[in-house]
């Protein structure tokens, strides 16, 4: 049967890049993705396919009821794309979109579940259980799509869930599991340091925000260095800091902004806890002021040991995956986080890294393998429909 | 005879007054002063006085020869405005030209200077020596009006020099001097830290530009504490502190600007020098690159003892003159310090301060009080009148 | 055959125990185990074992062949106590030297050694391969022993090798094991901060040794927070900090010794190379001289994934073993590191945690459950002996 | 009159000489000059003077009633020694008190001041007011002995005090004096970093009290910088750093000590306050605790003006001065501070630098060139005598 599955995907390749490169040249950013939902009903419904979009948003569920009792098995792909100017050249399927372009591989993502969505419902009555198909809106933008669509019932009856992220940066045939952490909390914060102005003459009648700023920079380094057990990761990185003056002016404020990377709530708490410690007793040291505020993101995205482990045995004997490696975690973040959460399952990364000129996610120029679409799709097909055997 | 020169600045203050006003209605920023020129020129002309135009730019020096035999006194006024919006309200005489206008007083020192010149023009055949009248333009802008002046022999043969300045933050009626250094040099930097940009998330292939500057932010604070003399002075400030960016972005450059104000050369010098090795040692410490461009400003006004002395007694009986005050030094720059490089004499601020609300110099809402105006040219007057007495 | 090297264990705890006190009662410090080395020479000497003494120093090799071909396994043990007091209270077997005392469990190790060594020459006629049993001297004190062991042979011909550390903070029963670092490499560092003292109050004619040594120990604390991948792991602590002078000198110079500790040599070698850089960045900067002095320790203990899965699988089914735990690494540094760099094998701890207060390793009162001993020679002894099936 | 009183001195050099050196002999430190008291009261009695001994502790003071009226006129001689070994070589008048010395020359203020009293005594039937000599234990050592001494009564009727202090880095032939203030206040300060101290390689276990203790040390040093008018003088030293641990343990306390000097009360005020400040925010930023003591020594010796100028003049006509010069003020302590809280006065530098090798003051090997005494005793004798006719 898994060989059927197989089979039936190649079959339908063609029509996978089809979609991939409709929806390329049609993108839409987060929270904007009406046409493409529009478009996945409409894929789905022709199909006679049980579909609920508007779910928590731009989100949709299709649901595909085997012959045979079994487990309820998740399968996710998330389909908005990315405000900015795609500079891919020398390619059919540009952006037509001015500042909105696929750069991270959803459009990818979204053709291979739907694709896999045909074939499994085309095997329905050979198949044990029920399969969820979480189209997924608003991945890139905080806080989310993920959040509202389980808040909306997406994962009702749900026992297990998989998704992948196709990886420009991963060799083409590999698949990238971890268990534990696999992508990183990453939150964001803003500090105003309110000092008081004066003349660069005369420092002793100010409170010198460029200086009490500063002290803030390198107090906070201390952080990662000695509050965080070492054997935890965690990064601070301060990535904006302006204090725009005439040059003999002292500053009366700075702004600063940045970003907390860890991988465990604890460390992630301990982080912003810390943070305000060090400033509220830098800007005590200095008899100043400070508003700082820590936004958290996503959290991290931890792989259940159970549901990862499986997932690595199925992906050693899919068609066209050579490796199957036990990759580092990303310092990326993603909502994919919120589903584990929840349920078990395991997020996994699939090499697609091009023939040609390599661009990082989220650069102008992206692309990706197409031919990586149908090792995501043999490999969650292959997950989800041996999932039963396993589970019981 | 020093009677009668009070009694002729009387006689002429109402013109003096209009001349201000004349001059505060149009005024001409640093080097554009071609129309102020011209009317200063005019007015030495009309009274028959001689007077020098287009001395080292835009500069005037006009030359009163006495009848009797003495020493050769000369007076500095400066005539060039502010890049500013008068914000001035409820007076007459506010400015008529946009972004221009007198907020430092030197509206008023030409008309003083005018005013006396005209005075002493008349009682030439009562007095002794000659009187060398230097209306400067430029002092705003380094690198300013009086260096190429005296370039262009504006000192050729004085033997003393007076200056002052109205000042609107010392109460009417006072007359400020100091023995040696009474304003500052004032220099200034600009300072680029250039690192390598990157994800907020992977420090390690980074060098933080926020962090490296701000390391030399809290460096540069331990030379005033470390480096200088305590009984010696010095200020270092950075005003300007700009690493734009998004928040998940290690930076690639920071640049800072400020200023360093001194009294002396040796510790002026000492900062300098201390100032890129602090620089280049962080730099060094976090391997990465800078440039550091140090711009020198006016030196230190250095006020020379006798003449300070003697001023000091002059004013003592000036009328209108209440108190004559043993001042700290300023902070600000100002180019008279050139003048007193070359040849013996004193600076010194004459009491402004207005009835109403006070503002400082440079404020858009600056004003001084005119009879502040015929203080100053009395001071000036007898100063240089009885000057050869003194010098005998 | 297993279960018979099992019960011959048990059948010589009581002698291992008996070994074991006799040993602790009369320890030698690192480098000066010449009694130690007697006394085990002499043990296997009597049963007629295969010993080589003076093997790189104090070591010895003892050399057991099975009567049927097979590989070549290696135990190891360390046999030097500590230069500490003995605290210990209650137990009939404290030290008897003044100042020294077996605080980290090395004549637990050599009592199960020599007791396994036993057994296994016994039970030569059923065994296959060859067993090399290596007595190291002077693990606890740089160079170390293990080093001029290798260098004098104690590795020829052997294909793996298995060691293990009694441990009295993890629970007795359980096995802790780990592909890859175990154990950090634990390196330290002198630095003498070298600026010019003098009176508190002229800083300016000094160069402030406790100032410019404060940088340092600040900047520093910048290399883990943004040199090091956050991936991996580094510490970097500086243990002591001495200017002593009376309260109003200037410190001429400062004295600051530390550690670093880290898994990878990459990360290793990038620590050293960048703390000379800031520590010549920060001295520069300051104009002030350094005398630095980074010494390695020993490297990290690197476990090879296909012994170690092999070990864990093993002590799964040795008797006693009530858990086998994937640890966290410790930051402690061995010097079984070296055996790794030449021959595959892996490092594992086993749990000796006593039954009433307990203390950490190098506590003048650290005593272990001495039942420890039992499971640590039934869990090497397995491996040592099934190994030749798995390498097949 | 001034003239024979000039004779008079020259007259009894010798005896000043004699009893400078009988002084330098038997020196006693502070709090402890019982035999100098005892020779001091002897003195005046054999002469016949009134004397008053005991007065706050071991000080004296005589009283030298002229027979005219006038003013009473205090002069001030300290005459405690230091603790510590003297180091000259090839004097005949070395200390024969093992480390107990004369080394700041108070031996030689007290022979001044001996022999100016003997010779005023002996005047006293054709001098106008009163002299009060102050004979003052315990300079060296706060709380010094001023304070009891003014609390007795030393004071009482007084209407100017003169005091000054022979000084070996100044030229023989030159007084320095100044208005305003002339010695810096003096303050010390203890600094206890707590921490919790742990294990070098678990800094997340810790508080890590080198690192704090370098944080507090650095950013100290921004109070200079940015918290003091750069017109105003302070320095702060820290000159222990003290946290003695194995390279490996991380400090749990770290020790510091230093020095504050300024020369107004409010800038240190200030100090006290921002050190305060600094110390609590920086403790609060690392969760940590401290202990912070900051022990005010002497007050800054503020010389009044016009007490000052009239000192100045006098000086410019005593025999044997050369030079009288308006001196930048020192950085050390002195408690004359508390005679001239109480009434008017100056406190001024007789230069004293010997012949050959020079040391400061404090130095093993310091000595002064004793021909100062006299011009020490005429500029102290001349102020006095002609004080009354600059007072009508």
């Amino acid at each position: 049967m898994i060989e059927k599955l197989y089979e039936q995907l190649d079959v339908n390749y063609a029509e996978m890049v089809e979609i991939r490169r409709h929806l390329h040249m049609n993108p839409e950013p987060s929270f904007q993705e009406e046409k493409t939902a529009a478009y996945i009903r409409e894929f789905y419904e022709t199909l006679g396919v049980d579909v609920r979009s508007g779910v928590g948003g731009n989100g949709l569920v299709a649901t595909i009821q085997g012959s045979k009792p079994g487990k309820t098995v998740a399968l996710r792909a998330d389909f908005d794309a990315l405000p900015i100017q795609d500079q891919k050249e020398g390619v059919p399927y540009r952006s037509q979109v001015p500042n909105a372009v696929h750069a991270c591989g959803h459009d990818g993502h979204t053709a291979t579940l739907l694709i896999l969505g045909k074939v499994l419902h085309a095997m329905r009555d050979e198949l044990e259980g029920t399969y969820v198909l979480i189209h997924q809106h608003a991945e890139e933008l905080a806080p989310g799509g993920a959040k509202p669509m389980i808040e909306a019932g997406a994962l009702d009856g749900v026992d297990v869930i998989f998704g992948t992220h196709l990886w420009s940066m991963t060799p083409f045939g590999r698949i990238d599991y971890r268990v534990g952490p696999i992508m990183a909390a990453s939150d964001r914060f803003e500090l105003t340091v309110q000092g008081r102005g004066g003349h660069g003459a005369s420092p002793h009648e100010t409170k010198d925000a460029v200086v009490i700023g500063s002290q803030m920079v390198t107090n906070l380094q201390q952080l990662v260095a000695r509050r965080v057990d070492p054997l935890e990761s965690a990064v601070l990185s301060v990535g904006s800091f302006i204090a725009e003056n005439p040059f003999n002016i002292i500053a009366d404020q700075a702004k600063l902004s940045g970003t907390v990377r860890t991988f465990s709530e604890n460390i992630r708490t301990l982080m912003e806890e810390e943070m305000e410690r060090v400033i509220e007793g830098t800007s005590r040291a200095a008899d100043s002021t400070y508003d700082f505020n820590y936004m958290r993101g996503y959290p991290a995205v931890v792989n259940h040991e159970t549901e990862t482990m499986y997932l690595k045995s199925i992906a050693e004997s899919v068609p066209g995956v050579e490796e199957v490696y036990d990759a580092p975690p990303q310092m990326g973040g993603e909502d994919f986080s919120y589903y584990l959460e929840k349920v078990p399952g395991t997020f996994f990364f699939t090499g697609a890294m091009p023939d040609g000129d390599v661009y990082p996610h989220h650069h102008p120029k992206f692309d990706f393998k197409e031919e990586a679409m149908l090792v995501a799709a043999k490999t969650l097909g292959s997950a989800a429909v041996n999932y039963h055997k396993q589970a019981k």
